[in-house]
């Protein structure tokens, strides 16, 4: 259309590093971030992102560089969410339940260039780098950039040795320069970050997000909560998950204040809240769980609605009813590492308030509609990409596409061909549509039990297990049968000082559900395998139930 | 990057028509709009918009044409903001106050295909059509279809003459089809919109938007406005205003409900809030002071918290005070049909509260700092392009840039040059930067008065004369002097039965400023000339300034 002039003044890239300028011009004085006694302003960390950026970029960092962090929510892992893009590079968080093996094999994939661990987890890398290197040339091995606790910065902590080729985060900080030009994308569909997925599967995959993606998920996600401006934001996600679910950037957006701390437990939790005044913060079911179990002498009184967004496997009822005694509102999401993190939620209704608790739990245990930068969301049969009826009842795959869905798998074009085959991005999670359009997850494909020919959705009966006064956590793979194929086989950790019985567990899922959903087998754990997202690892308990084989035909029938 | 794949799963134009198929499906039977008695959910919204889309295309209207709307806050001008954008085509949105040959040289310049017109202004559009077929052949003349009032759309109101050409807007959509399969942008660079500068300055220009500016300026002035999802927002603002301030589409993309109204009047204004739970608004200080000096019998208390955008100029103190006794919270924003609307705002921070009430007022007239969207707020030398001292008293212009600025000019590559010479878009607004970052507007460039080799800001010269008890509005412009070159001239609207002197107003105005800047004439008339956003139009009242001669050489000195 003539007339129209592309340039500097209208046509600039999407990126998150825009949030934290903007809110050191705008909430320069405000506290960004609160980790024990250390606090900062947004000016502060906008200046010592830039030093840091800078810092890197002498090291030798280009564009495209890919610089790794192993480390908790402490203050280091927030700044490079900004610092690594602009130096132009790009960051891999990895998780921190990693072992050293895993870890050499993601540096060696991700070809990092600098790693920047935790002083906790320093041996962990130390030990990662001991392996590559009876692969790898010396020189071609990434730098190790150690990160001290801020409370005792002077000492070598851990074998932090000066001696070495290490360097030390604060130090390498300071040698930055504050005129630094900042490295903004040349395109935004530029890579920002690297995720692995966690490795419930048996390969992890490097998820590439693009600064334009992370940008729209970061606004899509303040908005699927109703965040105001200057929210109070506990850090319970860990940030290596997802970049923290979005809400590393998403807190700078807002001009918020960052409440990080090193461990995630009820204490801690209830402590920060009535401190700071939380007002968000998210987590999977799990530190729900953690929260509503909390003895009454580590609870404190909220001082305010505190939102909570999560996701990862829909809430129980009865931590639901608790969670909203105690003054939390639940805001359930859903999404996948391949998604930059949330990509539906369960928009809540008003006239939903007035059903009684049960319609309430049911409905909020659904995983929803998309969110704002999320463009199509559809539950499809994958061989013939039909969308299946709005039923409640016909399963299909969850398929979802929009900007905020990763850019591909990392020198894995066959895998992200797959992930995109038929124009959408196939979740792997099965799921229905309800008339009233919200869907519903059933199940992750690979978890789904089919017993006598029926589909059994193990989320459905942890659910009922969940609710169940005793059950702690609680998981329900397949049990393989030479009858019926596969029977549902319970792994239960209870509570405290609980004496339920196997037979009592199954006759409570049995008064609730068909009798061939209901478990056949029960087997008390107290030591639940997870992932450092919080998930049960269903893999290892599959491996559990197949080495016990067929039940006894006795128990088959009925 | 190995691995990344751009395709339909993750790489799709940013387009506002999203908003409106997310809203139908997340909320498909909640209320998108009320007029009257007529009322339609987002189903029904969808719907109706893809019919008109298709009924367009049916017209033969193709990408990239325009479609012009004269009308006022009814339901049709909403869904044109869809409707038009789905047939691939551009909305060119008109002002109701500009005349028969305005319209006719808009519609030209334009090169409209079609005009909606409401009834209540065909005559205009009829002639404006009469003076174009004097120079255009027949079948080159945009087509008019006719909005009737809903209440009685069988009748020929106005003049629709169902013998001629004339299409009527509810008969051509219901010739639409819903199997119609939306256009979408082919790029998200793509014009949406066009928007006509309200006409102070001499020759009207072409403000082009694309999909892209205009989504990401709906979600940053959602964001600015702290607008939870479900808000029923008020048409105070006009439609054809920056497409309503980015909101014809944020109340889309929050699944709200829009309260439209033909006439903007007090007695409407409070009877909506209060029938309908308002929770947003917005509109001029013009808006703002019909609300506050409404007679108590029009008045009605409010139903909650109502969040009012304000803008184009600041808000009076006493106008900010009684607003708030109301029980309204005022956003002050700034933003000018270039910027899509909206591009900074006083981002209010909660330790203000507790400061006297004239600090707060203060604080509060300043436009303050960029929204989420913009990337770069400066006041720069236009010579030089250096950035002002954050001084609070270095003059400078208000330069904006990001992605929700303008593409350009139409048809004019000359005038969109000088806009974003230097690569930021230059406002033509002069102000200054506070030392806290917040920026405070002091003229717009033209209005500003030079006497004695000084400047004098007329805002800050009328927004004196707003406190005074008796004046209703007022406009500060220069009147030509043989002595100081200029000196203010007030010109002043008294409220009804104030018997206020030209002395009194003077006299109060030196009490309260230096000298050199309290008006040294002062002008009583009753109907100040103003635009259709009701600015007041300082270049009438300059060209009688001028026409007063200098002033008596007895009236110069102090």
């Amino acid at each position: 259309m003539e007339g129209i002039i592309p340039c500097s003044a209208n046509s600039l890239p999407l990126t998150p590093i825009t949030f934290l300028e903007r809110a050191a011009a705008v909430f320069a004085d405000r506290i960004s971030l609160v980790y024990g006694n250390v606090r900062f302003t947004w000016g502060e960390t906008l200046q010592r992102c830039t030093k840091f950026a800078s810092a890197l970029v002498h090291l030798g960092i280009s564009r495209g560089d890919v610089v790794a962090v192993l480390a908790p929510n402490v203050p280091a892992t927030y700044e490079l969410h900004f610092a690594v893009p602009m130096a132009g590079a790009i960051l891999c968080t990895l998780n921190m339940r990693h072992d050293a093996a895993m870890i050499s094999t993601l540096l060696g994939h991700s070809e990092a260039k600098i790693i920047v661990v935790d002083h906790q987890y320093l041996h962990i890398v130390k030990a990662a780098i001991e392996i590559m290197s009876k692969m790898t040339a010396a020189e071609e091995l990434p730098r190790i950039v150690i990160v001290q606790e801020f409370d005792h910065p002077s000492s070598n902590i851990n074998g932090f040795d000066s001696a070495s080729d290490d360097l030390e985060y604060e130090s390498l900080l300071n040698t930055g320069t504050l005129d630094f030009e900042i490295r903004r994308p040349i395109d935004e569909w530029d890579p920002i970050s690297l995720n692995y997925t966690s490795g419930t599967t048996s390969r992890p995959k490097g998820v590439i997000y693009s600064h334009r993606g992370t940008y729209l998920n970061t606004l899509s996600t303040i908005l699927l909560n109703d965040m105001s401006s200057m929210p109070v934001y506990l850090w319970t996600v860990p940030m290596f998950h997802c970049n923290g679910w979005s809400m590393t950037w998403g807190v700078a957006a807002q001009g918020g204040t960052n409440i990080c701390q090193r461990n995630v437990n009820a204490k801690e939790i209830f402590a920060n809240i009535s401190l700071h005044k939380v007002t968000h913060m998210g987590g999977a079911p799990t530190v729900l769980n953690m929260i509503v179990n909390a003895p009454i002498t580590e609870q404190k009184p909220l001082p305010g609605k505190v939102t909570v967004m999560t996701g990862g496997a829909p809430p129980p009822s009865n931590i639901l009813y608790k969670m909203r005694e105690l003054g939390f509102l639940i805001v359930h999401c859903y999404g996948l590492t391949e998604t930059c993190g949330v990509a539906t939620f369960c928009q809540w209704k008003p006239e939903w308030d007035s059903l009684p608790d049960d319609k309430q739990a049911k409905l909020k245990s659904r995983q929803g509609m998309q969110h704002i930068g999320v463009e199509g969301l559809d539950i499809k049969n994958p061989i013939t990409m039909e969308s299946v009826p709005a039923d409640g009842k016909t399963m299909g795959e969850v398929m979802i596409r929009g900007n905020t869905v990763m850019s591909g798998y990392l020198k894995d074009l066959k895998a992200t061909e797959e992930a995109f085959n038929g124009g959408w991005f196939r979740s792997g999670d099965l799921g229905v549509r309800h008339p009233d359009g919200y869907i519903e997850l059933k199940d992750r494909s690979k978890d789904i039990i089919i017993s006598g020919g029926e589909n059994i959705s193990t989320i459905e009966v942890e659910s009922v297990l969940f609710n169940h006064p005793s059950v702690l956590e609680a998981a329900i793979v397949g049990r393989p049968d030479d009858h019926w194929g596969e029977t549902p086989c319970a792994f239960v950790n209870l509570k405290d000082g609980s004496n339920a019985t196997q037979e009592e567990i199954i006759e409570f899922c049995r008064d609730k559900l068909p009798h061939y959903m209901a478990p056949k087998t029960v087997v008390f754990k107290s030591d639940l395998p997870k992932s450092s997202t919080g998930k049960i690892q269903k893999l290892i308990l599959k491996e559990e139930a197949k080495a016990m084989g067929s039940l006894s035909p006795a128990k088959r029938f009925d």
